[in-house]
């Protein structure tokens, strides 16, 4: 029996923590949750997570735990295998600012590209809907731009020079933003990190495991 | 000198992180960002804060470290105290509980309070504004019952039996949401919940300093 279970749908918020599971080399096993047939919606899945979205890790060396949130399923990971280096040590600068980014990544692009790629969760009416995306493209830019003008200042990576999990975390939201006006391979500074995320095998067996079609980051 | 520096507006999101700062005995002054007057565009904050936002926090025993996001400087003060009792032990479950739930209330529950309070940044016409509000309010019920449901299941506490900051994060966000059909503080669980936090002779503080109204959560 693997360590955990990861449930997953191609291309989605799974991908950052598979990542980590790769990066780890846990013994893991995936379990696809087809929400295309409504399987985020499926009373067993539910049961494991109220939110109906993807992903949840089961941990069972835990107690068969079970922990939703991408973000929060990283910091997990990096708990239960600190020599991975998913995270700089604590008490590095490097450390918070990897943990400064995973949290603005999900809490402000993560949920500003879903109301760009979801606007009738918001309104009803065509022309409203048009103004919700146009209004977090808006947004979306400044964001980009806010993370590419940091990167130029830290170096290669988010936390610094070296890779963190933020750093796979922030090219699976730029994967969701190639369709934007300015998509985020158009900063020099974010193009340069998706190709140095990618190039990595643990991120290239996770993409390619999820049957992600290339080139994964458009 | 201090050993922190903590850009707050009082009763904004720096309520959590400076509940952490309390918890953990630490040595800090705070700043006001005066945003009524502007302060969070004023030139050196956003040097600080390109976002725009408070909390910023300043770790003067890490360089001038500058750090933003409640939920990460959180997190590292949880890094730099460990014994203050933040966040539970590595390798709990208590641990990934309040990891899941501290990601979960600021890339879900604190996200959907911004779009409730402020409707107009998507939309323009009056009509639609009150659309985007009722359909933001429809997903906060929901989400508080997932989090009112889960705490009938885990006990007094979103990680269990014993407080972690997740919970001081979660009584900031009930605050935020009084004016709701529905507020928190009408599910028992968050009422205990709230009612458990604020009695923290540490929550006590730092809503004072900040000059926060009693009842600190309507």
């Amino acid at each position: 029996m693997s360590d955990y279970t990861l449930f997953y749908f191609p291309g989605n918020a799974n991908i950052a923590p598979h990542v980590a599971l790769e990066e780890a080399g846990a013994s893991y096993e995936l379990s696809l949750v087809d929400r295309k047939s409504g399987g985020l919606r499926d009373a067993g899945y539910l049961a494991l997570n109220p939110n109906a979205r993807v992903p949840t890790l089961i941990d069972h060396t835990l107690g068969d735990l079970v922990i939703y949130e991408a973000a929060a399923i990283c910091l997990h990971i990096n708990d239960r295998h600190p020599d991975a280096g998913l995270l700089p040590p604590v008490g590095t600068p490097e450390r918070a600012r990897a943990l400064q980014w995973l949290i603005w990544l999900t809490n402000t692009l993560q949920a500003e590209l879903l109301v760009y790629h979801y606007p009738m969760r918001h309104v009803t009416e065509d022309a409203a809907i048009d103004t919700v995306r146009a209004k977090a493209n808006e947004r979306l830019d400044s964001q980009f731009a806010i993370v590419a003008n940091a990167l130029e200042q830290t170096g290669a990576y988010l936390a610094g020079q070296d890779y963190s999990i933020a750093d796979a975390y922030l090219t699976m939201l730029c994967r969701w933003a190639g369709r934007l006006a300015k998509p985020p391979r158009t900063y020099p500074a974010l193009n340069r990190l998706v190709d140095a995320v990618l190039a990595r095998p643990a991120v290239d067996r996770a993409y390619q495991t999820e049957g992600v079609k290339l080139p994964y980051v458009a």
